[in-house]
Order: structure tokens, then sequence, then C-alpha cells
């Protein structure tokens, strides 16, 4: 099976607007329809589609139309793979810190041998 | 001690762009001066030090004169801070879902009792 392989482009893109995040937040909670998603943060119906139509494009939400309302629904497997991308980067710069500790201990393994045979 | 807060719309903004993201991932590695990093991006030097001040902007990294060189170092715990509003996001989605199979269960739990009833 081909991993999930998300556009982090596009979700960082999408993440980087504090209106997006608070919706995306809401709609943890459940799906929710659009003009109740509209209602707290007094925009505009275009300007809340536009933002909408960002998320649904980086994959974070899904929408759907039940009869005359369209539904908003988060995907939290996009989340979850931009977690895995900030993880791996976390995990290169922890090994890097391990290398260095370990070089550290050489260097003063070294010291301690130089001490002993100055003696 | 004050949380670290960071400035999430700088920090998303600053990791929507691939080549950012790839100097930061060669950053995590250890500190580099920026000649190094822009060596394999083919970029102009006006260009990298544009793609630095933004991430500089987001806190992601730091970087210092030593001498007639500017090093570039990494800044993890921007990272691990945004990282915790992601887990945050995910926990909300999570507790929905356990809330969503309780809920579930009691509708269950309420047909079978009706079975019994009915026979």
């Amino acid at each position: 099976m081909a991993k999930h392989d998300p556009d982090l482009d596009l979700i960082f893109q999408a993440l980087s607007d504090p209106t997006r995040r608070a919706m995306l937040a809401r709609m943890g909670e459940g799906p929710l329809p659009v003009s109740e998603l509209a209602r707290p943060t007094g925009l505009a119906l275009p300007t809340i589609l536009r933002h909408l139509s960002v998320m649904e494009g980086a994959k974070l939400i899904e929408t759907a139309k039940s009869g005359r309302i369209r539904m908003c629904r988060a995907r939290p497997e996009t989340l979850v793979a931009t977690m895995d991308w900030m993880a791996e980067q976390r995990a290169i710069w922890e090994a890097r810190t391990d290398r260095l500790e370990a070089f550290l201990k050489t260097l003063q393994d070294g010291d301690d041998d130089a001490d002993q045979s100055g003696t």
C-alpha cells in the first residue's frame, strides 16, 4: 500500500493562517456545516469558502453536500502525516546530539589517558 | 517561567517552502555556514539570505557571525512547540472519537435491552 504522502507545501501554507487553524480546531470536535463554521468568525461567506478550499486542497478537511447544507470534516490522518515529518527532523537533531555527546566523551577519555601518562 | 510561545503563523509560513525545509533538514545535522547551505540549491545568495531571514523570523533557526562567516543553526525547540500544537489538535480529535464510541455503545446496549424485552 502506498504511504499517505502529504503535500507539505499546501499543508503548512493552509496552517499558516490563524482563522484556518481556529476553524480546523472546531472541526476536530466533529463535522460542522459551513454556516456554523462561519458564525464566530464574522467573516463573509466567500472568504470562509476560500479558507475551506485552501484546507480541502491540503487534504486537512473534506466537505460534502447533505441536501442544501455543506458539511465540513477534519481529516486527522493528514495532520498525523505532517507530525511524522516533524518527528523525523527531531530524530535527526537528536541523533546529532547523541553523536556530539559520544564525541565529547571520546575527547574527555583521551584527556584522562593523557593525564595518567603524565603522572 | 513563561512557556515558549511560538508564532505559528510565521513557523508554518516558513515551513511551507520546500527549499527552506531542505535547508532546515541539513542544519539538523549541525550548524552550517551560509555558503555551504547555498551550494546544493543552485540559488543566488540574496535568495538564500531571504529564505534564512524567513526562518530566523520564525525562530526555526538562528544565525551568528564568526569572523567573516555567518553560521546557521537549527532551533529544535521551535519545532517541538509546533508539534505540541499538532498533538493538541490530535488529542481533541481522539477524545471526540472516544466519546462517539461510548455513545454508540450506549445505543447498542439500548438495542440489546429492547431485544430482551421483545422476547
